[in-house]
């Protein structure tokens, strides 16, 4: 089994080559937990199978919108809808490979639907990622380490509760999984982002993302971090935020609509012992 | 740059081949740790570089008596004197490239000497550890999350606490690093394992290694437990330690020395992408 890794302000990833659909057609829940395993496998956040959308046989619906779609899989195995910093890294390999052009903007068709992503000047790519919905100001309560602080709720596909705190260098207080009140808010779980401000237009990050613990970084996270900072502060361009794996920007467009900057990287190839 | 992958109960190492010296001549800290780094590199908890003795320059003592070097270095970029599960990694790799034979034993050159490993008929391999030092009952206290036991001091080159507790399936107890009383008791730190009883000369434990946190798996500290659970139980050929990772055998030679059995695996094979 060949694979490549690459990743994304250290949102890693195992990427299986499979254009025609037949390399890896029965890729289980199984073997990609045995990929995504840190110590018995190759370690990843998730996995990115690279298949052409005319391999797809369950009328596909982006056959004629786009050449290419992301199999995302998470590390429990389970498959996903969408992932920011994955839709970057699964594009560079692309263009890498030479299977798409850098000028301009490519479709990939996610279970989430089209996502345009677009080669940047400088290496880097960009992705729309929809519209940050803000039920706030809904008097939430975030607790870590018996510290609570007040949250603002924002839904990007996924739900985040952001809260803004004084330092993000206690290393004690975002150990554990964050608790939330009140519970009826977020019945299906939080991600939870501690945010501080930087300057202008600009903040940091740490992220707990449900069902995974702190993680490196995390693009529906900063979108929420960004889209609540500027609902304090008026009407902006852009945020940049500062993750523990690196840095994003986020662009708000007229449309409503937000856009991630980022990076992506490719690390290594190689392939599994037999 | 070329590399495999490999681990022994989930220690697991970046393998790099290197019999003449050439290939990595000035393997530095900074090129360990971007390899050991689980996100931007290949991820692991230490570099084995493979080294012919006769291709060491500075007077190595072992050219007469072994014909490799296992240059090991942490995962922080310092080098390292010994790993035990590291070294069975290390001659299951000479091994599988035909470079050593699988019947009988072979003497692998480290920082702390010559270790002969035996290679056993269920493909599991053998290392002598040493003999274990026990100090105590020396009256030391580990706490972890509130919670104090006692502790026995054991020598196996490096320190470790060994305390034996009701269960190891408190998943607060161990989050955070354990301390100790008293301080002096370990001027340079100290690696402690908490561990049950499974049955007769059958113990499990979890460990928090000096410096690194809790790990999958650690054979000095295997050792340590089953010495002290020696000492209690009288006289024993062999103790069953369960870790994380996987099961290691402890057994209790005349001379006082225990040898180590456990299993090694070679996982992957790449290079890093240039």
């Amino acid at each position: 089994m060949n694979w490549v890794k690459g990743h994304g302000t250290e949102n890693d990833f195992v990427l299986l080559h499979d254009p025609d659909g037949t390399e890896f057609p029965d890729l289980d829940a199984a073997t990609v937990r045995a990929l995504c395993d840190r110590r018995r496998g190759v370690g990843a956040d998730g996995v990115l199978r690279v298949v052409r959308t005319d391999a797809l046989t369950d009328g596909a619906p982006w056959v004629d919108e786009a050449d290419w779609f992301m199999d995302f899989r998470n590390a429990d195995g389970s498959t996903g809808e969408m992932c920011g910093n994955g839709v970057r890294v699964f594009a560079h390999y692309l263009a890498e490979l030479g299977l798409v052009s850098r000028t301009g903007t490519v479709p990939i068709a996610t279970r989430a639907g089209l996502r345009p992503v677009r080669f940047e000047a400088d290496g880097q790519l960009t992705v729309d990622m929809g519209v940050p919905g803000l039920p706030g100001p809904d008097d939430i309560k975030v607790t870590a380490s018996g510290r609570s602080w007040s949250a603002v709720s924002v839904d990007m596909g996924n739900p985040h509760a952001v809260a803004f705190v004084d330092t993000l260098d206690d290393p004690g207080a975002l150990v554990e999984q964050p608790t939330w009140e009140p519970p009826s808010a977020f019945p299906v779980g939080v991600n939870i982002e501690f945010v501080v401000r930087r300057g202008p237009q600009h903040v940091a990050l740490r992220v707990h993302e449900r069902g995974v613990g702190e993680t490196r970084s995390c693009g529906t996270g900063a979108c929420a971090a960004a889209a609540v900072a500027a609902s304090a502060d008026g009407p902006a361009e852009a945020y940049q935020v500062d993750v523990p794996g690196g840095s994003l920007t986020i662009t708000f467009l007229p449309n409503g609509h937000v856009e991630m900057t980022g990076p992506a990287v490719l690390t290594l190839r190689g392939e599994v012992v037999p």
